[in-house]
């Protein structure tokens, strides 16, 4: 059974491959991916869209352990939550809840039973000591329900709302890529039925006209707005960094509209 | 079956672990190995460089992905390419082309068989789309010719030439590593039957005299020049970072000379 | 058998993509782990206090591969170290020494026999021609004394040590993690029988008076003193990066003290 660690630790320390060293002492046979470790560090809400385009790719019945933890050790609960056969493991601080939204919820516990934890149980590093752990005996066959006592819920945290009017929509860059992609928090659908080819897309002083169809369909440098793998309304520089470029940064508005005379039949 | 992933997608994105979900779930019993995400970002030559050097390495049989794609998309084709018993899969752009020169090419094919790519097939992921899924159901036994239609060739593209004149070589810095070192295009054949121990290096206002055994021979700090693990003329500074400490960089030009009096017998 | 690789490789070149093509042309079975590969570059001593607090989180029987090697091609010898039924395969400068200070040494073998070794053996990269082969071999079942002698000893260093003086405690700062926390080489034991919240904790111009049960404990941007998961007295920022905030770095001094009127029954 796969297991998938995404974690805000990034690549200097050991931490991500002391989590791999428990998980293997407790099931030899684990197969462990690194989904990433590259979220911003204490970023929730990033790691969460992060993994909300993630993990549909993996196979039903993965375990999938996200850490962005700035409350480790606090009264912040440790989770196991089941949702359509696959299993996210994390602190209760709506990491997995964007990745959870469409799917049917099946159980919540709260990791309270000490017995799946490493001892003794740091209050700086939950990864190794509670999460780690839990996911090794999770993909050796033990229960959910032995890790701890049902909840109700948990905590949910949302990207912000795209404003709509009429003939404009108002949204924002949500993350950018390692590649200096922006990619906003505007849908494919939000554009309605509006010719790709003839609306606006406005960020600080660029204006795009028209939806391209790939980067390369604009000059080395152009500017150029793309539906992306995501399903996310993205602005890009072809064969360069749209972000350097322009300076954007998360959070900035971006503004679409379609003009009078361009309206869909 | 093993199979390599190379991209330029960095460790910041989610993008390396979306392409395994994608093949673990096509092909469970899949070994994913990372060569490199470090390519510089749509740097299909750099990329040929590190992969020419890395892929020997590998078992016979292996399957390669690599994914430098500033193309994705456009009218560039998705390949498959087998030669001497193991595939190269990535767009035709020439990524593979140094890695695959001395080898005995068995067929290119263009990977038009949409029945095996992800639906919908994004215009600005192919990494997900196209060549995970292909590279997963390689590794099952489907046969190459399943894929699509062959092809006669594929693009190449070459690293900047030498010049030799006589007792002076002028070749160039073609890739720094993570230590600072200096990577030249002069390989050890290059340097005849000239002396070691007697050839003169000059870079910038740097000028190294003879090839060093390792980099501890020389003082720490000092400059040296050595045949290194991939065979090419490269300059360091034991102990210290030979790009930070000169401010050189790809492209720069690289002199090599034997005085007459240091002529090889 | 589980082969974990350690390096100060870094992210951006596919040198530990090669060692593990080499380890896999020898063991297409064996199972690879990267411990991390963002040691400092050639920086022994932090490596070696980063393998120390993790790989006693790895299966016994583990072969842990660690190259952090600036004298690589010198007169300093490969080494295998077995410990404890665990394998420790590196250069002989101490890379090993705090993970194996706790471990009863069964032997150290000098890597002398050529014949584990890949050919070619560049002197720049002994990672992939010397270590990761042994390592290879290893897995596969070929005893410690095939790989060449025996030596009586090998090379050890040493983190700083504190100085204690009745109620006051002068340590530094050894290790930066990727979070900005400020990590010391003052342990739990160090504090003795001091009440946790009376000591006072003196790094530059910040004073903090008690040990934090967690980051969440201070206000966001507050400074906190811990004990953190390598029982290590740590200084953080809740939700911040301390190292940023307070320009500190390793080798700084850290002053702890107990206030006469606060000393333990």
């Amino acid at each position: 059974m796969l297991i998938t660690l995404s974690t805000d630790f990034g690549y200097t320390d050991p931490f991500v491959g002391i989590m791999k060293g428990v998980i293997y002492s407790i099931n030899p046979q684990a197969k462990i991916v690194d989904l990433t470790h590259g979220i911003a560090p204490q970023s929730v809400l990033t790691g969460a869209l992060m993994l909300r385009h993630s993990v549909n790719y993996f196979p039903r019945g993965t375990i999938h352990v996200g850490v962005v933890d700035p409350g480790v050790g606090s009264a912040r609960k440790p989770l196991l939550i089941e949702a359509n056969d696959s299993f996210f493991i994390g602190p209760d601080n709506g990491i997995w809840s964007l990745a959870l939204a469409e799917r049917n919820l099946s159980r919540v516990i709260d990791l309270s039973n000490r017995d799946y934890h490493l001892k003794p149980t740091s209050a700086t590093f939950h990864g190794r000591d509670i999460f780690a752990p839990v996911a090794a005996h999770l993909s050796l066959g033990i229960t959910a329900e032995e890790f701890g006592e049902s909840l109700p819920t948990y905590s949910r945290i949302d990207l912000p709302r795209i404003q709509a009017n009429g003939q404009e929509i108002i949204g924002e860059i949500v993350y950018i890529d390692g590649f200096g992609n922006l990619f906003t928090n505007i849908g494919d659908h939000d554009l309605k039925d509006w010719a790709r080819d003839q609306i606006r897309i406005v960020l600080r002083d660029i204006e795009i006209r028209g939806v391209s169809a790939n980067y390369a369909a604009v000059a080395g440098g152009a500017y150029a707005a793309l539906l992306n793998s995501w399903g996310l309304l993205e602005i890009a520089a072809n064969k360069s960094n749209a972000q350097q470029q322009s300076g954007a940064k998360v959070g900035d508005k971006v503004q679409v509209f379609i003009p009078d005379n361009a309206m869909g039949s």
